[in-house]
Parts: C-alpha cells; structure tokens; sequence
C-alpha cells in the first residue's frame, strides 16, 4: 500500500504559503465546534525516525488553545504497562469529548518494531492486528474522530537527515539507536510497514500518508486533511453505527425464568465447605501470584441479591497485597467524557493481581439502555464490543469470571422489607432501588438478552442460584477455583 | 523511643480470644458511621521484615466490607514515580472519604532504607522528615485520620521466623534480601528506626508500637487500637485543626490597588520581543528537558484577564513532547472527598517537563473561600499548607512560577461586553462571569491576603500588568526565562 502510493505534486511555495495560512485559520476556527459538539478528536503521526513528525506536530498544535488538547508520546512501555494489555496505555489515554489527543507515535510504532525485531511471533502479531482494528473501530463507532498521519521520506532522505542531525551538537542526542536500524533495514521495515498500513486501514479510520520531504508541504497535508476529517466529523456527530454481527462462538444459556432458584445447602454443610474452598483459593492466589496470571471477577444482579456478601467470602480468602475491588457508581464527569469503557480499562488489573468489580460494563446493556443514558444504538452496539473486550482480557492471559447473582422477586421482597426494618442495614436500601423493583420486567428482557449474547465460550456468564445465600457464596467460590484451575 | 519501649503484659490466650471476638465486632459496625461522617481512614503497618505485619493486615479486613478499603502494598518508586516528589507515590494513594487505605509498609519504609544504605545523606534525609510531618499533619488537620503502627519483634526472633520461612516451599519466596540484611544489621536498623519514630511521632498521628511475638496478641492490639482511634475521630469529625503559623520568609509585595497598570508595550516593539523570547524559551525548554528539571508555571486571574492568550504565547515556544496544560474547573466527586491539593498532587509534572496550570490550588482560599465551600478554619489554614506544598516542589528542584494576570475593574466590563457582542467570543462568557464581578470588593480583599501571605522566597507571586494584554504576554515570557536561567 505504502509501496505503491503514487504522492501528489508539491505546489509552489507561494500556493503552499497561501493554502496554509487559511487551513491554519479553518483549524483555529474548528475548536469552539469541536468543544460545543463534544466531539473527542484522537490524531496519531506515525512514520520513519527523522520524517519530521514532531516538527510538524509542534506546528500543528501552535495555533491551538492549549486547554484543548494533549499530546502523548510513549517511550518504551514502563514495568507497570507491561503487566497490562498491549492496549491499555493506548487506552487509558484516549482524549475526552471536545479535545484533541496527538499521539506522536502510536501503538503502530511499539506493534511494529517488536515484530520487526522478533519479540513477537506471527501468530501473536495478527492477534494485535485484529486488536488494534477494534480498538479504533470502537472509538469511531462511538463517536470518536480518529485520524491517523503515516510521515514518508526515502532511505536516502532519512539517511541524509540522520547525518545531519547527528554533526550538530544541539540536535545529536535526537538520533537514537532505533533511528539508525530502521535506516540499515529500511526495505525490511518498509515490508511490514506495508503490511501493517494495509491491514488496519479500515473505512471508519483510513490512513494519510505525507509526503514528508518539505516541512512546509507536509504541515500543509497534515493541517488539509485534519480540517476535512473534522468538517466531516462535525457533520457527522450522533450519528448511528453500524451494528456488527457477533462473529465469537456463543455458549447456550437458560433464560433467568428457567432457573431453579431453590437450590440450598444446610449450615452445618457450609460452614465446612467454605472453610475448604477459601483454604484452597488463598492456595491459588499464591500460584497466580508467582505465575503472574490477572484474574478477573465481575459482580451483576439483582438488588439485594446478596453481591456484597459474596464478594466478602471471596475476599477473605485472598491475600490483601493481591487484589482490588472496584464498586462502579455512576460516571463521574471525566469518565462520560470518555468511551464507556475507559473507566474499566484503567481499572484492569496488573498479571499476578485479582480485580473484583462489583456492577461493571454491563451497565451499558442494562441501567444504560433502560434509563435512556445511551441511544439503542449503542446498547445494541454494546454486545459486540463487550464480547471484543473480554477477548481482549482472555487473550492477555486472564481468568475472566462473570456473576449473575440471582434471586426471584418475592425474594427481593422480603429483603427490602428486611433492610427497611432494621436500623443497621436500613443505609442499603434507598428509593432508587424500590423504583428499579417496578422495573424488574423490563430488566429480565435485559438481562436474558445480555446473558444470551455475552455468554461467549471465552467468558460465559455463571449464574449464581441466591435466594439461598449460602448455596451462591459456596458456587461463586467453586466456579473461581474451577476457572483458576483450568487456567493453572 | 522503640529502644526504651516496654511491652504490655499479654493477656492469657482465653482473654485475647474473647476481647478479639468484641473489638472485631466494633470495628465491622464502625464501618457505617465512617461512611455516614464520611471519615477518611488511612493506617499504616510498618515495622521489621517477618514481623507479621501482611498476616495481621488479613485478618482485620477479613471482616471488613470489600468496597469500603483499599490495601496497598509499594515496593520500589517506578521510573515513572521516581520522576516525581518522593511523597508522590503516597499521596496519590491517599483514601476517599468514608474508606480505609491500609498501606503495608509506608514511606517509613523507603525513607528508612534509602539512610540505612547510604543513598540519603543527613541534610536529604531531615527534609525528608520534615516533610513527612507535615504530610501526615496535613492529613489530619483536613479530616484524615492516620494511624500508624510498628510491630516489634526482637533480632532472635527475626532470624527465627526467616529460618522457617526459608525451610519451607512454599514460603521461601517471600524471604527478600532486605530482609536478611536487615537481620544482619539489626542494631544499626534499630538506631535509624528509633529516631525516625521519635522524628515522626507527632500528637496528630502518633505511633503504636505493637508486640509481634505472637500472632493474636499482635492482631488484637492492632484491632482495638483502630476502634479507639476511630471512635474519637468520629468524636471529632468537623473539628476545627489549629492555624500554624507561617514559618517560610516571605517577600513584600504591592496590595492589588497599588499596581501601576498603565504599562504598555508598542505593536512593533510587541512582535520583535515575543519572536526572540520565544526563541529563547524554546532553547531553555530544551535545555531543562536535558537536565531534568520540572517546570510549574500557575496562572490565577481575574475573569477576561487574558490568562488563555498569555498561556498560548508560552505554549507556542514549547516542544508539544515535552509539556502539559491543565485547565482546572471544580472538582470531580473523587476530588472533592480527598484533601483539596489531591488533583494537584496527581497532575504534577515528570522532572524534565512543564506544567501549566489554568486556576490553581489558590481556589481554596479564592472561591472556596468566598463562596463557603470550605469552612473559615480550612481556607485559614491553607495558606500556610500551601506554603508547605510550595516547599515541597521547590526542594525536589521545580522551578515554580506563580503568576496573577491583574485588570482593572473598567477593562474587564470592556472584554465583557466585547465578548457578549462578538458571536465568536461568546462562549467565553457566562452568567457567573457576571456574578463573580459583583463580587469583585471581596475577591480583591481575599486575592490581597492571598499574596501577602504566599509570596515566599522560594516561591513568590509574579502580577502580571494585563490592561495592555501584550506588555502582560511579554512580561510572562521573561519572568519564565529568568527563573529556568536562575535554576540553570
């Protein structure tokens, strides 16, 4: 693809002059659109070393007011990243609705010069093709504009640049080891270039190639182009997108009517049997531990269904250096301004470590779509993306363990009653959740759909039968030391 | 203090039993009320390797509700943290109101180390407990509580249990090298840990030393020494903290009423000088990014002042790589239940880079103050917290530059009206842009204050004379130059 570009003709230094004063000034007058329309604006400048991608950026963003955009340049990933998926420091820096994130250097640069220098096997490469072509594919469809720059010189032009960066002493420090290689294997580089340029070229985030051998005329394509990509994008907001068929093997599941909700188990029975199980969680949580292996739990149910309980048995069994849990309110400010779930991106945990979250991105496909918080074109969206994410997490290596804690209305009932009566427990029980009881129908609808689309053969959904709590809490138990196992 | 430390007797086995069963109790129904009075509980476990401290921390969780406490476990600064304010790592982990923060192992730890192997030399490390003290002050004198714990156990006893720990399997791994050396050098650690305790033992978060020989006893001292210190923190919730005295030399500046702002700067003379300060700024960007230093540069203004335009000519100088602005609007929920200079905190630059700050932390004793947001005794306070903050950044090597963007009364109704009559500026005005200008008399009373009290030698207020925006823009330029060439 990059080898066969044909480059437009560079116009005259009057007409580059001329054109890149009004597009400076189209870009300036952009902002306030941009900020009213909440559109968040994400633009990678990826490219050879020394193709001038950080002058032109430097350009860019001159005219722009600095309250409104951040730029991003990612060095090596640190220790911290590196116990995380390849994404996630991509992720978590995603811009918020309104504002520009420059990327000078993308996850292009990282995903290609491990391939390059074979740190990454074939198979594992196409695995982060197909994850990158997600990640940017979900941003666009839920409203992001992403607008991805390629900055192209020769081998002579980068030769040459190198050279003369390196015999001044002020600019000599910018030639790095990494610059130089690319340049000995500039014919391999521009291989998997190719290939990598072709592969995530997708229609809802194409790439820009810039003819990067005359600063000004590159400024010029980059500045042109970022303009036409918003005016389109502007246009464009609120937009429905399309809605991609699942493609990932689904497990069956019942639907919640047709759960057997008087499961039980005695007290004698469970004050044994948790006593065995927990002693043989905290077991594993020592082997995960030392094999390094993220394990992550997600809590949803009914109210009163018995979730903090629950958690609490597991909890007690693990070591306090070794987990986290997440209770997921309502987003705050930052997070809304944000693809829905940057929140649990940032919340993954490190390999090694137990994340626990208690409510999770399921509310997309629940309080979301009931309340009316996202259009149905985005909960209906949601699914795929859902499914798109766990693989994700299970590709990186974590054991993922989805709870739906059950229980049957009457149940539900008698709890809320419960709590009403008793001042200790009386903090538990607020209007809010008398006003979801009148929504339980409409719920179920939810919750059997989310359950019949998510319940991939990767990260199924594991029903907890509650109105025993006992009976819930030995399962939940059971079900993570099972997938523990599994994974060991 | 530890050297002369005598233990309490321990109670016979029957004893601890039923007093653990009771204070295990208390501190589970505590729990709501911490919530309720929204009660931040931050409690540290320090003490010698193999003391039991992990083992204790897991019991007394083990009863508490998983969504209410966060553990953290820190072994060395990251690269990333290292960049930073040795304090950094640990006040950005600070609890939320209404939950506990357990830390295993606290800056006790690093700071201890760090003098034990010779890497802090004495003057480094008296700051380093000064700093401290005013951390944890700080905390507490903003509604933390901090309880902070040391288990003791004897040399003998230390070998002892890494011995077992080293014979079996499944524990070898958790005997670290510095636990050994610690062993080894137990008499010099004993010394080094004295006077740190001593240094650090202050009325408002005191040391509890706790006899860790056995295992129950030490878990009941700990458990009924929260629920004490709770119960008078809940006592105590809303207090009033005493007002320090500011200690920092600070410098005569203008009252606001004094300031001349005819200054004024020709269109010629305007362009000539910003192109050569710019030019300047780039080169000295470049130089500290060398060099390591950070950069803070704080922006607080009247209302159309022309803060924006000032920051966008600093900006415009600056390699995009190498800064970052942030615009500082009210807090977010997590903001607002933390200690106010939490965002702060957690937005501070990596040595190397600047930060800009739109509005700073001077809101607390602006608009915090004058619209009640915190009480008389909070915003009393903060000028000397500030100070000490201020303190902070300065000694790790910051280059600080503090400016107030200063207009007139008749100029600011000028850029009103001109902004509510130009289509293109109106979104730059708001009704409580109106609003904040009937208040003018009071900020400038507060805004007074705030710079007599704040001008400290290390970290002085700049005004910014900004009837004429240019000279203002001029003025900024050079008072950055000076300070980064001062520092270099």
């Amino acid at each position: 693809m990059l080898k066969d570009w044909v480059k437009a003709k560079r116009p005259s230094d009057e007409e580059i002059t001329m054109r890149l004063q009004q597009s400076r000034a189209q870009l300036v007058n952009m902002q306030m659109a941009i900020k009213e329309k909440k559109l968040p604006v994400l633009v990678i400048f990826d490219g050879w070393g020394a193709a001038g991608k950080g002058g032109v950026l430097g350009k860019v963003i001159k005219n722009l007011d600095p309250r409104f955009y951040k730029t991003e340049t990612l060095s090596k990933p640190s220790e911290d990243e590196e116990r995380r998926p390849f994404l996630y420091r991509y992720f978590i820096r995603i811009p918020e609705a309104g504002k520009f994130s420059f990327f000078d250097d993308s996850w292009m640069k990282e995903v290609t010069s491990n391939r390059l220098l074979g740190q990454t096997k074939a198979e594992e490469y196409h695995r982060q093709l197909t994850s990158i072509k997600r990640f940017e594919r979900q941003l666009t469809d839920n409203g992001y504009l992403v607008v991805k720059f390629f900055f192209h010189i020769s081998k002579a032009e980068q030769k040459e640049r190198l050279k003369q960066l390196e015999e001044q002493k002020s600019t000599a420090w910018r030639v790095g080891k990494w610059d130089k290689w690319q340049n000995e294997h500039y014919d391999k580089c521009l291989d998997v270039y190719d290939d990598y340029l072709e592969a995530t070229n997708q229609f809802v985030a194409p790439w820009y190639f810039i003819d990067a051998k005359n600063r000004k005329w590159a400024e010029l394509q980059v500045t042109e182009q970022l303009v036409k990509s918003i005016e389109i994008a502007l246009q464009n907001t609120g937009r429905a997108a399309a809605i991609l068929q699942n493609t990932f093997p689904l497990k069956r599941m019942p639907k919640l009517s047709e759960i057997n909700l008087n499961k039980k188990v005695s007290d004698a029975e469970y004050e044994k049997e948790l006593e065995r199980l927990q002693a043989r969680l905290a077991d594993l949580h020592n082997r995960i531990y030392q094999k390094k292996i993220p394990v992550i739990i997600t809590y949803e149910g009914w109210d009163a269904a018995g979730k903090g309980g629950n958690i609490k048995r597991l909890t007690a069994a693990l070591d306090p250096r070794g987990f986290e849990v997440h209770p997921i309110a309502s987003p705050e400010p930052r997070e809304k301004n944000r693809h829905y779930l940057w929140r649990f991106w940032n919340r993954l945990p490190k390999d090694g470590h137990i994340a626990i979250f208690d409510r999770t991105w399921y509310g997309r496909v629940m309080v979301e779509r009931l309340e009316g918080f996202c259009s149905e074109n985005d909960w209906q969206r949601a699914y795929n993306e859902i499914n798109e994410f766990e693989k994700e997490l299970t590709d990186w290596g974590a054991v993922l363990v989805k709870f739906w804690v059950h229980i049957d209305k009457d149940t539900q009932l008698a709890r809320f009653t419960d709590r009403q009566n008793t001042p200790e427990k009386q903090w538990k029980i607020t209007d809010e959740d008398w006003r979801n009881r009148e929504k339980w129908d409409a719920y179920e609808v939810a919750v059997d759909e989310m359950i019949q689309k998510t319940s991939t053969e990767f990260a199924p959904w594991h029903i907890l039968e509650s109105n025993d709590k006992h009976y819930a809490r030995l399962k939940a138990l059971k079900t993570v030391i099972e997938e523990i196992e599994k994974k060991l």
